[in-house]
């Protein structure tokens, strides 16, 4: 998927909403924990009630890995059962030499069949690059993160702005606006602009709504672009909307309203 | 294990050599290949060939997950081969928010009981904090790495000196020298000077031995602290050292000549 078709995608179904399918055991409604696999379980009834009002699904592959093998084959068959025509995003946040790098984009991309990962840019372009030879696969690369240890490092100030900024200036050049998208988090809305000014045509991954508490409007007023360019995720506003045995119709109306206001968004920008 | 233990244990062993189980199937002897499970039969018996002269393993995780559940298996057998008087360092460079980082710490720590995982600061304190809460368990914060891309974001200055100077500043806060090192690499022997006027009793973690062609003696005389203070990597040119059937005699050889190396710079520092 390029950017060209992940803007169709969310042309046709009027939303740019990704869910973050961070299915911690602990949270799941108690009558799926009888199965084999309650975690893969949880989370197809999650996809086949939402696939038609999203765009992305982004397992955040700590859930996962907390449950050592077993949980890394629950990931596995849930990345398989993801519809191919929505972006397969592993939350994964690796970072390491070129070297090591081939080995997780492997296991990410060839193994497992995901089309993004996210990447954390601290050791510079060597450790994104491999990921980028890869045709129709896609680095997300953390930029400026809601959380609020995010300031320690990210806000410093360097010769060319904060380090946020240099790294999206600098990342930008690795990839290209078909293989590259940059974490921004939704709290920071204002921020949006100054990261616009530097990456006016990337697609943005925005975590931080819902639970989080961002604001959708405020994120599409300063990050739209004229090909949506945004992708905006909420997970357990939506997974966990109902612990009941209605979790997955409850996730589902969670959803709808979150893309009844991003088709309005789409309208209202003329996409 | 603590500061004291880790020191202690070098002692007695005289080496302050890790050993990085950078185990790439394709690299295998290929006598091997016909076992069900090749990198664990290579990893028991490099383990086997080489415990008496390091005092910690470090399985880097891309080399596991790149084979799937699968993979993640043999990591979690690895980790519980290794003798419980030797740190356990898993290489996963994670880093995440905490809700997330305590499921990573799950994993690791509960799951797989490693001593110590390295993980990535661009996220900031809330992204270590938990892994702080356990007893007797390290995180490893990358410093400053060795790879070429690290100048383009590490190096960047600060109104506090480098970025690894001010991640170094800020993280030594976080912990103390009980749960805390810091990934520095070994190729910019010089930089360890800067390193230590920050943090002058941590533990480093220094890769780049080896393979990567770092000087030990340069490491040393720059890095020693009175409690030693280092743990030295070697991965590739150990493990690989042969790959034929006397892959693990090589092994010992090569660790054998580090160790001895090792064991002189002690002597002469007195420790």
């Amino acid at each position: 998927m390029n950017h060209q078709q992940l803007f169709h995608s969310i042309q046709r179904k009027r939303s740019f909403l990704c869910i973050g399918l961070d299915s911690e055991l602990a949270k799941l409604p108690r009558h799926l924990l009888g199965y084999q696999d309650p975690v893969y379980e949880f989370n197809k009834r999650i996809i086949d009630a939402t696939q038609d009002l999203c765009v992305a699904y982004k397992p955040n592959v700590a859930f996962y890995e907390a449950h050592g093998f077993e949980g890394w084959l629950t990931l596995e068959k849930t990345a398989q059962y993801i519809p191919s025509d929505i972006l397969r995003l592993a939350d994964a946040k690796r970072g390491d030499i070129g070297n090591t790098t081939r080995q997780y984009a492997r296991g990410f991309f060839d193994q497992m069949n995901f089309d993004a990962i996210t990447l954390s840019p601290y050791m510079g372009s060597d450790s994104v690059l491999p990921y980028l030879q890869y045709k129709n696969r896609w680095v997300v690369l953390l930029a400026l993160t809601s959380n609020d240890g995010a300031a320690e490092f990210q806000y410093l100030k360097t010769e060319n702005g904060a380090l946020f900024e240099e790294v999206l200036r600098q990342a930008k050049e690795w990839g290209s606006i078909d293989n590259t998208m940059f974490v921004v988090g939704a709290t920071k809305a204002d921020l949006l602009k100054r990261v616009r000014q530097i990456v006016p045509d990337h697609f943005l991954l925005v975590p931080g709504i819902g639970a989080q508490g961002g604001s959708l409007q405020e994120v599409a007023k300063y990050g739209l672009t004229q090909k949506c360019g945004l992708l905006v995720n909420a997970s357990r506003s939506i997974i966990f909307a109902s612990n009941g045995e209605d979790f997955a119709e409850a996730a589902r109306a969670e959803a709808l309203k979150i893309q009844a206001e991003m088709a309005d968004i789409l309208e209202q920008a003329g996409l």
